[in-house]
């Protein structure tokens, strides 16, 4: 049964075997008058896919579709929806529901909505699905989503360049707006991977003085090019003893602090500033003691994605600034699928992967 | 040699006999131009000095006299000191010297001055002291400090509940204030103790409707006296659901953090808010993951004293609103030494030993 009753994927069929991606139909939720379907175009590739069909975050259920870097077309909307006409270039990010009726969701923290649903391999509540369906993400032919979940692509972004930003992008777009970051700010980017490289980029064009911290030497010349200022080998001797007291903000792309010595990190923060992750390390942190944070009044925090007016303002600047993340393209495909999960394993890939070739997988 | 070549102290001679306080003279600083000479009338008894004494926070140096938390009159006052006169009633808290140069101290965060000098068993750098003399705290009957820690005490508060304010008192102050605790905010303050009964008094006074969490359920009546307007036990089971995104800030005020389940605690606070330590636990925290921030883009931090300018603040809101702790007096000497510190460390106080009746053992 094809599309509208059933959407079609590149699945996982058992987790750890997450080279073993096999074309498999799956059914949606049930539509909803704020629903709108997207006949999918691309979709980026995210850390989070691989923590996620490897097990190193620990279970998820199978057949699994992941992805949720998804743009496409609106090829169906609900009675109720506003902003959206079929036809629309749009996307849909790391998060497909909330309730929009908790303080948080009233708040603009839609993304910290205790009842929030991931875009792929969680239940959808009772209100939300009768069926209380299982997402499934976008290596697949279609996407079902809530219009407040569903972002309008600005016409100056490729898709294969939107994509990334709907996940990778947010997520440290989020903590630097959140942190103030702008003129007359210093601001550590630790790890200069798909997260880190759009931190750059972002940090740099609010305003602040980017430093790119990583134990990686030779992408000094990617991350000058990206708009940092700095650039210091976390792999040199007592690399954070020169810093000490001297950033705003550190945000930590890197997703191996379970081996970081922490207290370096902390150390080169201004009195009261915050060292801030954005990577999930499969592994708790080690050596943390409030010490740590005693020398400079410094903490340590962590942030979920970002808000839909988040969204929307990054996309905005990105359009306007030009400010496009480096992304190497793979058809989609059983294999294609394989190579790229495989491939941003072993941190091969500078510095994002967007699958492409939809229209050939699943038909235009 | 008595006053002023040398000081008298009851001091420990070997870290871990922490109950053998013995009488013994010590040598201070060449005394410089900022410097005054306090005779000391008390001094408080901080949880600090236990932990030093027992060795649970490593090693330090011995003959060791500890206390940090020192009331007494200025007998001598250096060529330069500008607002001090002999025969003024004075305090000195954890901290006696900073550089007064770095950015950290040009900026009211002279408590993060990395050349900072503790009140008791940090040597002197060069630059203040030719000697690099050990510094030796208030169990004494004097002390010897730069003019810039050196606190007024405000006429309104007696000597003995204005000791435990100089440590205790400002090591909450200062993190409530940064964190613009006031009207319109939800505080808890975790652990009544020495530090969380003066939280508690605080963060009331200012205008902040305060919880306290305590696994000791006993302590409900103090907490309400004190100011707070609801008591957690923590011993109850899911103390912490129902409340999941509640607190603008939480202060704990423990030092057993290592045995907390420290995902009930970051639950608590509202979206981007943080969990702040002013204990210092002998062993590193448990189970802490990226996870436990992500779930409302909360952060864990911790910070040390206060500066200046928020002690004298703090001083002045206790003499106006007459807010005084719950203070137990005991007269100094080798055997009162012991018992406070045996007391301190079996958590047998409520909520503060002021060690008194110097003149008795020093002779007036």
């Amino acid at each position: 049964m094809p599309y509208p009753d059933e959407f079609e994927g590149f699945m996982i069929t058992e987790l750890g075997k997450y080279k073993d991606f096999k074309r498999q139909s799956f059914k949606p939720k049930v539509f909803g008058d704020n629903d709108i379907d997207i006949k999918i175009e691309c979709c980026g590739v995210c850390g989070s896919d691989v923590h996620t069909v490897t097990g190193g975050w620990g279970d998820a259920p199978t057949p699994l579709c992941v992805g949720h870097e998804v743009v496409g077309k609106a090829v169906k909307v609900g009675s109720k929806v506003k902003d959206v006409k079929v036809g629309d270039r749009v996307g849909v990010g790391a998060q497909i529901w909330s309730c929009l009726k908790c303080v948080q969701c009233k708040n603009d923290n839609e993304n910290y909505c205790p009842s929030q649903v991931d875009t792929y391999g969680a239940p959808y509540p009772k209100e939300a699905d009768p069926n209380e369906t299982l997402t499934q993400g976008g290596f697949s032919s279609h996407i079902r989503a809530h219009e407040y979940f569903v972002f309008p692509i600005p016409d100056a972004i490729p898709s294969h360049l939107a994509a990334p930003m709907l996940c990778a992008g947010l997520t440290v777009w989020s903590p630097l707006v959140r942190a103030g970051v702008g003129p007359g700010k210093k601001v550590a980017i630790v790890g200069l991977g798909g997260l880190g490289h759009f931190a750059v980029m972002w940090a740099n064009a609010l305003g602040a003085e980017v430093t790119v911290i990583s134990h990686s030497p030779n992408k000094r010349d990617d991350a000058l090019k990206l708009g940092a200022k700095h650039f210091v080998n976390s792999g040199d001797k007592d690399w954070a003893k020169p810093l000490a007291f001297t950033f705003d903000f550190v945000l930590n792309t890197a997703d191996m602090t379970n081996k970081f010595d922490l207290s370096a990190y902390q150390s080169i923060l201004k009195v009261g500033c915050q060292f801030h992750q954005v990577g999930l390390p499969d592994e708790p942190l080690q050596g943390v003691t409030p010490k740590i944070f005693m020398e400079n009044g410094s903490s340590m925090g962590a942030s979920h994605i970002g808000s839909r007016p988040e969204c929307l303002e990054m996309l905005k600047l990105a359009a306007e600034k030009k400010l496009f993340p480096m992304v190497e393209t793979i058809p989609v495909s059983e294999k294609g699928c394989a190579e790229a999960i495989e491939r941003v394993n072993k941190n091969d890939v500078r510095y994002r992967f967007t699958l492409v070739d939809y229209d050939k997988a699943f038909g235009s």
